[in-house]
């Protein structure tokens, strides 16, 4: 039996990601968010949503460019932080001790320390009530090198990105090998 | 060390979502996503990308409505099944012995056997590349009442949504408990 939750923003998995961006005097930034997801295949392209009030609005919007930055579990701490201050104030960077590179594809900086990172070209922005929808086209994924399983890729198991939990606002680790797409299926009638 | 991977849709964690929709005919449908995200808080929506190719592009343009069905982990095969055919060809539903329940709020059919539902109403579509993106009102979310948690909101532990690794094509489950949101981020500096 189902219950009626009403009319809410609540869906798992819902992601954490780290926006890098640069302000109008080339301050790097970065913000938390958990509104987003790959929204085109090609060109590759993700979407985040921001609201106008923040740092990283007008720094995205300015710059047409950011970064997407997966944090690993054992930076819970930081992303946290990086989604409860802004970069008005605060150097977000020097406070929690990581240390910001400047993409060589786009105006925009990534966090060093995190295993994963996007390098996002603006090309729309959408309005859709409170939050601006930004759609990055994706120009590069970069990765470290300690975190690439045999095949290339990034061992999601080596990885650990940290899954968002909207209505209970808590965080959740990511889980063991579940099975091989496109082939599970394959076993229905 | 960073490696340069390419552009590509790849980052972590991406969503398994079914997204459930009606035919012409009135005939019940489920394709499963991983392209897609909360996109605005208020009004409530999420961001899901259809392909034009797809059954289910139709179906959802034509109805202005989809329902985004969040299947568990032993869902895993239904859910790897129903993004390998198309509703053109075949009944989903039947052949996974799933039932179709018609949403009381929207014209869409939801999973009854899946443990979460977001009922949507099309508020805009935009075309990027190959994907146009629906822009879904979330209208309600329903939960089943076997996996809310003491706090009337579904427990991520009982639900176990299901994560989608892009490159590996790979399944992963969901996690244990990380830690408080908007509450570790306070030890920083």
């Amino acid at each position: 039996m189902k219950k009626s939750l009403g009319a809410k923003t609540l869906i798992y998995p819902t992601p954490v990601w780290v926006v890098g961006s640069y302000d109008q005097h080339g301050k790097p930034n970065v913000m938390t968010i958990a509104w987003g997801g790959i929204c085109c295949s090609k060109p590759p392209c993700v979407a985040i949503s921001l609201r106008k009030v923040t740092y990283t609005y007008g720094n995205v919007m300015g710059k047409k460019a950011f970064t997407l930055n997966v944090p690993s579990e054992k930076y819970a701490h930081e992303a946290d932080y990086f989604g409860m201050v802004s970069g008005k104030n605060v150097d977000k960077f020097a406070a929690a001790k990581l240390t910001p590179v400047r993409s060589d594809l786009v105006d925009a900086p990534y966090v060093l320390e995190f295993p994963m990172v996007l390098e996002c070209r603006v090309i729309h922005t959408f309005e859709i009530g409170i939050h601006t929808q930004f759609i990055g086209e994706i120009l590069d994924v970069k990765s470290e090198e300690s975190v690439l399983a045999e095949n290339g890729s990034p061992d999601i198991g080596k990885v650990k990105p940290i899954l968002f939990v909207p209505d209970a606002r808590v965080y959740y680790k990511t889980g063991e090998y579940l099975g091989e797409a496109f082939f599970l299926g394959k076993t229905m009638p």
